[in-house]
């Protein structure tokens, strides 16, 4: 049968995000229906790198189906320590259960799982690449929030070149019409060019800025980031920046009655507490959202109701992917997969990493 | 709507008290009444200091009423790892379970918890300030075992100086008829001035010694404590004090055939394993017990039939704790809250962790 | 009642083993005949010493049936560091739980706990004495694949002297009729005495060889094992043996078409991953009838339908066991207690780790 995993949104279509986003607002409604409809299941959380939030959020979202939960945060503690290889580890949590989550440091581990599993993958973050169902919840949020995904301002501030669920968000909301972002960014940390490369061939318009006032009274949405230490080289680099964007009460007086305020979390100084007692911060209730989301996933995957495209991959023998981060520098059992890249034909990306190959 | 939280017992009415009790007796009875009351509901245990048999009690206490369980039991797992607040990992819980249990290093956190969760919060332990699950663990266990909360003679053990789950006791075994307390420990060790004020002030017989043999053939109830290690400054002072009382066979051999010896456990050596097999030892009956309170309590907090009297708090802006070990003293979140102190109407005490304020 | 623990399969039965093997079997035909049979009981898992892949398969086949887990797997989070005992700590679990299962690096744990535990306990691996589920796994894995247990030719390859599941598998194949061992060696991992006097006594043919190739084509059966770095005192040794035998596709190309390769897993790089494809690779499908076979384990000990001969043992209080992995070296609360050895009557073996004393 052709498995479904969830790696990578990039080449979902809009017909299958809409089911997602459909079932979530449903279940938002009312889960009730839904509840046991996995019981008995079993879904593995395997966290090769610690992220309680995520955790917590997928076995929230399997217990409100009825379902069960086993995995690690911990890889010290897997039979990794004893010598195993990653795929082994995949072969063995599919023996015992019905779905898994993979959370890893490496970019690329969550598809190269897939290859190896026979129950469904879902990715929950592969080092600084992708992070589907953080995208997910963002999308069902600005949703229940807006009650639609077209014909919308939004607004992203903070790290624009390494926040990976941002580049996934605006990959995601340019599917749907007539949407228009502004970044707003430091020149550090501006958005990276092969995003605003996609955007220029879909033809959506963007506009660039420094300042967090310029379009503020435009906004329908505001998504905030945390500029994430852990992906800095350089603590200078990071000091100078950390504290760039912080949004207040003040800064918000002057937006639209309408404007939504998300951040995916966690937060570190980047909104000022007393933005949470205002209805337009909609950052924690978005949690709420992300375990509708993930249960609307797994109910999706379980029943195969989602058909999602698979990439077409060549092996390539005299090639090797040169991303430092990619996982199939480090597992012996990874084939040396390649795909054509989206813009250029003549240009190979890693299948696992997506890293340009010249 | 009033959400309840049980954080402190001491201004816990003998009412409320008496509904956790009786409850508790009744599912000891027969739980299988309760069983799927807490069907797709979930618990989240929060176990920022790790504590198994607390974590394992309150987790089997859920499984037990059918509900299901999530957590974590070491903070460096936490997103508070990545720079998040306390308090918005407490907002992050709430938008995932239905109810959580607390437990923290610092005085006074499960008190902040309260201020900021959306649903019910369980005192499990702040530092050494307070434990109320344990108390009616200890009541339970007392009523169960002697059929009676009234008349009773009960001696306490080992370190009262620094024996949280004692003071807890002590001020509740108070509200019930009668009660008279024998306080056996070193100088060093023994119970405090406020403790004494405490009981003075309501009117209860109490005496203290040095002997465990002096009044052991009156005692109804003894109750042992450790010598907590982590509670000592000075390793000195430790070892001086850890085998001051060791009870043994031959030490309750003229006590009334009705005593029970009790133990909030874990013991290190202040009770020689061969009283396990006497019929006084009840320590171990009264792990089981703590999960018939445990269960109790849930039910109770969830069907929201009790009702818990909340300590008047004022803000204060010129005025910060002085305890070192109060959660507020690093918590940027944590309003500077005050109440007047129960003896001294002169003197404030910190909210969240009590501490006298002068 | 007379529990029923799990803690060494020497002595068993072969009737009690085929009701194991017998209910795993049906179990793997159509389990959902069980699925509820353990709701709202507890199993809980003590890793003192962490294991993964133990642990989940564990979890799974309770899961499986309806049922819960609690436990650990990092003993430093335990009580254990606030300076309780073992068996205090196996007082308690088995005060919250319905059934244990444990793993420690000590030998002879399990077998202690089973004196102080109210409910069943299955030795889930005492360091490197005994890890009989993994033995009913292998006896159920080759029971599905080749639908006998008698008349086969089982050749083991590896590390034949420290393998505790090999010990175990051969001492319980050796029950069946007519079954011939080829062991698989170099000199310094060889079979031990021990093992060899045991099939001699009970007249079971068994050959020893350094050659993976001599006996291949004549093989129903192979057992690969893993160099257990851990096992090994020194580094030099390790190096020199671990790569001795490496299964390859080449290596099988004569053998039976019927053999079929099991593997206790995890591996390091004994088989190569290219014989994973190969039907006659099943170490896999092993890991799916290792849940079936625990499976059948727990809905035999908890219904009670298995009866399990405990040897005599007596106490020497001025004897001690000399093998410094026992647990009795370190556990004040565990009784000096010896049996008489099997194959000479003036040699006492320890009751915890069966060390023979002299």
């Amino acid at each position: 049968m052709n498995l479904n995993h969830i790696v990578d949104l990039s080449e979902f279509p809009i017909t299958e995000l809409n089911k997602i986003i459909d079932l979530g607002y449903k279940i938002k409604k009312d889960y009730n229906f839904y509840f046991k409809s996995m019981e008995n299941n079993i879904l593995a959380t395997l966290f090769f790198e610690p992220s309680t939030r995520t955790m917590l959020s997928f076995e929230t979202a399997m217990i409100r189906l009825g379902g069960n939960n086993i995995g690690f945060d911990n890889p010290s503690k897997t039979s990794i320590s004893k010598g195993e290889s990653f795929t082994d580890t995949i072969k063995t949590i599919s023996a015992y259960s019905d779905l898994m989550v993979i959370r890893h440091s490496l970019e690329g581990a969550a598809k190269l799982a897939s290859y190896f599993s026979d129950i469904p993958v879902i990715n929950a973050g592969d080092g600084g690449h992708l992070h589907p169902t953080q995208t997910l919840t963002d999308l069902l949020t600005i949703y229940i929030e807006t009650k639609s995904l077209n014909n919308l301002v939004i607004g992203f501030c903070g790290d624009l070149k390494n926040g990976r669920t941002v580049h996934s968000l605006i990959k995601s909301l340019s599917l749907y019409k007539n949407n228009k972002f502004i970044f707003i960014s430091t020149d550090t940390l501006k958005i990276p060019k092969y995003i605003r490369r996609f955007l220029d061939q879909n033809n959506c318009s963007y506009t660039e800025t420094v300042s967090m006032d310029e379009y503020m009274n435009e906004l329908d949405i505001l998504y905030m980031t945390r500029i994430q230490k852990e992906r800095f080289e350089s603590k200078v680099i990071y000091n100078q920046e950390k504290d760039k964007y912080i949004l207040t009460t003040e800064k918000i007086s002057n937006s639209k009655k309408s404007l939504k305020i998300l951040h995916p979390l966690p937060r570190t100084n980047e909104i000022d507490i007393n933005v949470d007692l205002n209805e337009k911060a909609v950052y924690f209730k978005q949690l709420k959202y992300g375990v509708y989301a993930r249960m609307a996933l797994i109910v999706l995957l379980m029943h195969d109701n989602i058909t999602i495209p698979i990439s077409k991959a060549f092996e390539l023998e005299n090639k090797i992917c040169i991303n430092p981060k990619c996982i199939s520098q480090v597992e012996k059992s990874a084939k040396k997969l390649f795909k054509k890249d989206k813009f250029d034909k003549n240009i190979l990306n890693c299948d696992y990493c997506d890293y340009l190959i010249y």
